[in-house]
């Protein structure tokens, strides 16, 4: 097989992951006879630097004649908090998820029971838990339409939704918890406030009844971000939209005890985009201290979209081997641990 | 001292775990030689049901004549799933914030070392927590402008903030955090998203220099969300916007072990609103099972309220003696459990 990849190092931590996952999928690619054309592209304040600004126009074309992205991180502290600053290193992600068209943010939510001491939650909680977070990611309050009065004193954010950015997002669910043991979707929404919520909760009423294989329930965000610490098992997968799902994703990884262990997809009509849920951890910069499986992990569900899932497997299968082997980063061993490149070596070499 | 106060019981466990507050309200009046006025007014479920809307206006008039409410709560299931009802019982709920103009709800978050095991967090990390939420509550996508399109496929919520809504409640947390241990705010916002966060930032990062005796800091919503559970002590004052301060002190619930413990108080330039943070927990209405702390507490704060901060102190003092002695409704221990209205008598009696 013969696919182009874009790599999108962006900032911080980036660079330095997704050089592990170059080297791993070259090892996937020399061992079952693929062929991954890698084409670099600048994004976030990486872009700004160099640039002006954080998504350069080559970078969306690039991204466009690829099969697929792998994504590092955005993300620089010197701008957060200037909030008059015009040009910013998220307008990179958020610019690439709307170019193409990445509607649904797909993360699965994995606890392994090597790090269950990392979780803050009791291990009796996380045994058993299987969830997959389904984020609409190209609409809603990060998408409409922005204001801010010329005295700087008003300001105004629109979260808009129109029933087919619902549409094709719940089919996807709905698809997906079909082939799950459970079955069963849980939308987490505010429909006791949001009109935009009513609208979610109605297209969502109405698309379940063409699965009748699968199970629907309905929550209000307030309790879902409450249940997913008292019960997170009774979770398989969850439907939101684009804000609720960015909070309660973000949450939902305390589970798996490091933030660094999670991958996710972004899908849309063309081009898919995968990146690790980590941001870009500008204090491990450069100190090849960083936990590589998030990304290495989005890597492997790339390679599952490329339909190579005995390959994405055996990249599982090796994460999994260096955590039983105690193979970890400094995130998961602070007293005894190994540096992420060795991490990508050893995964590479089980992979060869 | 004289005080009217406007009694909301709503739907569900409301006017049960409200009747509870009440008696011992009574034996503090009693006991202290103070005169407390109550008088009933409808709201949610029940008003709808009655009146056919969820906040009559003779409750508006009762509240607005009135010294504080207690309020029970609001919510029925049969509402939820129906997208399309045009009167809600949560209506009621955000009328009165309106109406009263309650603009700070007040969250403490108390762990107590009894109640430990139940919360899904290991131990230590519950040792040392101490938080405080301050969630603004008549702005933002709460109430901003709500379109859905007359062919009901299209829907948007507005959030929208102004200068002086967020410098009135950042003066109140600030002030709150100067006779604090800790000292701290913590802005919890998407500055990296959304222009109405960007204005929070600007306006408190602005405030903050008139509180120098306290540090601030600034945090987005997703990773607070994470931190609430890896790292909760290093919180000390929250202070957030209406929809991220629904979701986030909901989360923070989880750390005391049950939602059945903690009050809330809201406040804005005239009466005063006092809440358990519980729902309506429809299933057990009627049963006398349910926890009457959270409204006993919300009860003490209106007390804080009044100045009488002995009296409060006195109610405090006896919910930490029924837990020490395991006097504790079914969600703390369903194998040996009192019935709400006996807690509620101990609580009474200690008091007297
Ligand atoms: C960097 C930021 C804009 C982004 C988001 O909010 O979507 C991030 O938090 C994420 O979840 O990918
Ligand atoms: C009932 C609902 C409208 C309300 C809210 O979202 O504010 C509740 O969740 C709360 O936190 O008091």
């Amino acid at each position: 097989m013969e696919k182009k990849i874009a790599i999108l190092n962006g900032d911080g931590i980036g660079p330095e992951v997704t050089a592990q996952s170059i080297k791993i999928l070259n090892a996937v690619a020399q061992q079952y006879g693929h062929v991954f054309h890698y084409k670099e592209a600048l994004i976030g304040a990486d872009a700004i630097d160099k640039t002006g600004t954080a998504l350069p126009s080559e970078t969306i074309d690039i991204c466009l004649d690829s099969d697929a992205v792998l994504f590092g991180a955005v993300g620089d502290p010197k701008y957060d908090n200037d909030p008059s600053a015009k040009v910013r290193p998220e307008q990179g992600i958020l610019g690439i998820r709307k170019a193409l068209q990445l509607f649904a943010n797909i993360r699965p939510v994995t606890t392994y029971s090597t790090l269950q001491h990392l979780s803050p939650l009791k291990p009796a909680l996380l045994e058993g838990v299987d969830c997959v977070i389904f984020r609409e990611l190209t609409g809603g309050i990060y998408f409409g339409k922005k204001y801010t009065s010329e005295d700087g004193n008003t300001a105004s954010d629109e979260c808009y939704y129109t029933r087919p950015e619902i549409e094709r997002i719940a089919h996807l669910a709905f698809k997906y918890a079909q082939n799950r043991r459970k079955k069963k979707v849980t939308l987490v929404d505010k429909a006791n406030v949001l009109e935009t919520s009513r609208l979610w909760r109605k297209v969502v009423q109405e698309i379940a009844t063409q699965y009748s294989d699968v199970t629907v329930d309905y929550m209000f965000v307030d309790n879902a971000a409450m249940q997913l610490m008292i019960n997170p098992k009774q979770f398989d997968v969850i439907l939101t939209e684009n804000m609720f799902g960015d909070i309660i994703s973000d949450e939902a990884s305390v589970l798996a005890g490091s933030l660094g262990m999670l991958p996710s997809a972004s899908v849309g009509n063309g081009t898919a985009f995968f990146e690790p849920i980590h941001g870009s951890y500008p204090q491990a910069a450069g100190k090849d201290i960083a936990n590589p499986i998030g990304s290495i992990l989005s890597a492997a569900m790339m390679l599952d979209h490329f339909g190579l899932t005995a390959e994405a497997e055996v990249i599982r299968d090796a994460v999994d081997w260096t955590l039983e082997n105690n193979f970890v980063t400094k995130d998961i061993d602070p007293m005894n641990f190994y540096f992420m490149s060795t991490i990508g070596d050893l995964i590479s070499d089980y992979v060869s």
